[in-house]
């Protein structure tokens, strides 16, 4: 028995289950964990089931686009683990927690490689025996950077990108090279806070409240579609750096919890949001 | 158009989302909102379904017994008002609470009456034009009381009995006539701190977190199926009586929250644990 | 013996602690609870302590001000009850909440009375014998609607005025009389969502996390010392009235923990930030 | 210019923290950070101050002692690290990220070893450069386990041992030895679930929220001083392993937080509960 994940997402209609729940019981299929979600303001459809049984995911893929609505995007996989590429700039803490998760296995995914553009975080990454490539952005413009880290991505060829804390911005041309494959952590409860130093800001403006943010990277800085947000309760003792301090932990909290659903095929992206089942 | 709400609660085999959604779809209702949840530790299978169309319920539920398994316990209703009533003794938070969003209109139910073991809350009450009725339980036994509470809530024969800060415990003979029917509020993260004065004990065992629950009562004192929780932090400048006091917010938003849950049909009792859509 | 409340916001010297406590001491006063803060970015001491005894606070204060850095300011008043006002608007969760609150008497406050620019609060507040003012906007100008309210004010001459979901921008003329005085809940964890609306902003950015920020109101909009901020989660189910509704209980209780913060003197505003203890 | 702790802990009376003060200000120290409270129930008085100036420590406590009630407890040290044994069985999860934050130099502690009853964490552990010691209590008595622990920890002589999911009960003569000194983190928010796996008590009971607690060990299992707590909701979708995947990085971040507390010289423990500045 094997396991599947079926993604749909398509213009709502009349039946829509009673069509999937038909094929999936044709194919004798075994609904282990079934969502569905309508966004009647769009009227859109979503819907997500883990099956068990054995499949020809090509044939089940034409079956059910034959009783779908036009222009419904299917997504079928075998459960399985994906393949990733952490970047990092300097700062170990949240890249470190994926490696110790990755390190007692409870990571679903395979860490391909480490990018970065110091060599800072090298010496943690070989401890974990994860091949580590230093890209530096010194003397040369971004455009060749970027280059020189996409033609290492293509090389290495992931499922997905995890930005843990790098520290610079990605051209809309890198972007477009991976449209929602790019997970980020962003260090403020978004959109309060985009651009630099929100901890700094957020000592400024004498909140009581700071946060995490992790997110889909899209053409614009800190706007990208958000997947996991999560606070801390701050007071007037926390300076910027008390700020920071504390935040760490909420960074790799946050996006420890968006990158399981990632992993798990659990997100829809739609409108610049995301539907998690 | 009319909307219902359908509720499945049976032993698991395939093809039952196949079945109930076939069965929807040739009543030619709309299914509003589906969610799906297998226990697969014991085997069960829950459904909740919200349907637009137009129905005749009895006749709909005989097609889907037809259709489901021995002993599934099946459960439609067209979307409306409950009927409640609230009970308490002397503390008018959580109860002022529930009159004032009863009051604004956003409380999905009508309150037919409080019964009190007081005088206390009655000018409070009768300032929302809700019957009062007292009914002490001074001077005679449990027994007696409890059949004078009896006796009138048979008259007024609410849906759901909501205790807003009822300070007495109730025999299992009240209870048995009431399963899934009571909810209470507790004021601690069940199961800490059952019993007597939770601040209290929350105060000498020096935590650093407390909370309140909201549970069905069954027979075992604050051991009921718990519906929602929440916490807030403390410290040790907190006395008792300021745990009770920041409490008290803690308090009136969980049964709130757990009340909405009740009046819209979202929650499943099995095996003493909730399953809440 | 009688209690008294003594706060002191001056810049940092060595030996300010000291000179204080000898003060207190020589005065036989019993230091009850006594908190500082240095904020070492800008050189500032906050102390304050409650103090149990007998004074002529005059007398006190003169001795103090000998002793402390020039422009300290020194505040002394004994503990009691403040006098507040309410503003509201047609939305009655929170302004319903403090009612409540002052009528169970855990409102360290005597509530004047309730200025509204529409007639829909007024049979609610009447209930529990608060005046009620309806000094609406329709068919004159902000400046002269604001001057009608003033008016009002000052004949009442509260300590403070709580904002209650009043649903207009007060202007800067306004504000100036009330510098520090003028409490107000935002129903957005502030800086996100500055302005109208900010439910409907959260659900079109596709947030995770909604929440309510009690500030002072100062010239700029939503600008004003933060005092209190909490947040509840919310998912791709919401959309924003469901926010809204679930935003409720959240803004109720920031305000109400706000306000008590307030009336029992723990607030130094210092740069447009609360200096709470 | 060097920094200095004290703490101070005895019965309360007028003109302590004149008395501190002046005693302070003769000695030309700086007070950097000052809190006080006093327990009214018990009548205590708990002092914390940072300190900064040149000190001579023992004479210092000596000019304390002689203005201080009898039996005051005092403690002054230099700010410095302290040096820490960490205990483990086989889990890695807290353990490695007190080692990830010590490696990036966040920990205010030097680790001198870890110590386990398992080979498990030991590749883990000397990736870090960290001593190792495997010390099993396979086949031997508890008695002669502790034994064995208690001759390498005074070989080692850490100012505090932190168990980092050492999953096996210490002995009252073990802990004798350290009072106030081991550290521990338990799986669920204390005093619900003590003893043998609490996700699976959680899940059988049900909770909608599960949490960690970090105290100090004492004779009673589970039972010592708490010093923080932290939770996560959760929901019918969780068995009892997927509530402990979840609880992991509270775990984490309950005890890396109370380490915190502990290394800066943070906590009183009075009456089995603490006092935290």
């Amino acid at each position: 028995m094997n396991s599947y994940i079926l993604k749909i997402d398509c213009q709502d209609e009349k039946g829509l289950i009673y069509r999937v729940a038909d094929i999936v019981f044709k194919y004798k299929l075994n609904i282990v964990k079934n969502d569905e979600f309508v966004d009647k303001e769009h009227g859109k459809f979503f819907m997500r089931a883990e099956l068990s049984g054995e499949l020809n995911t090509k044939e089940f893929l034409g079956t059910l686009e034959a009783m779908l609505p036009n222009n419904a995007q299917i997504y079928i996989t075998p459960k399985c683990k994906k393949n990733i590429v952490l970047m990092g700039t300097k700062e170990s803490h949240v890249l470190g927690d994926i490696l110790l998760k990755h390190y007692r296995n409870e990571l679903n995914a395979n860490i391909l490689a480490v990018i970065s553009n110091y060599e800072e975080l090298k010496p943690l990454v070989e401890k974990f025996d994860i091949p580590y490539f230093h890209i530096s952005h010194e003397d040369i413009s971004r455009q060749i950077q970027e280059e020189r880290i996409l033609s290492k991505l293509q090389e290495l060829s992931p499922d997905f990108i995890v930005l843990a804390k790098y520290m610079r911005i990605l051209s809309n041309d890198f972007v477009k090279h991976y449209k929602e494959k790019i997970l980020n952590i962003h260090h403020s409860f978004l959109p309060a806070f985009i651009g630099a130093n929100p901890y700094k800001q957020a000592y400024e403006r004498g909140v009581k409240i700071i946060g995490a943010t992790a997110h889909f990277v899209n053409d614009n800085l800190d706007e990208g579609p958000i997947i996991a947000q999560d606070v801390i309760t701050v007071n007037h003792e926390f300076g910027w750096r008390e700020m920071q301090r504390a935040g760490r932990n909420v960074e790799k909290t946050v996006l420890s919890t968006a990158l399981d659903l990632v992993l798990e095929d659990r997100i829809f992206v739609h409108n610049n949001k995301t539907v998690i089942f």
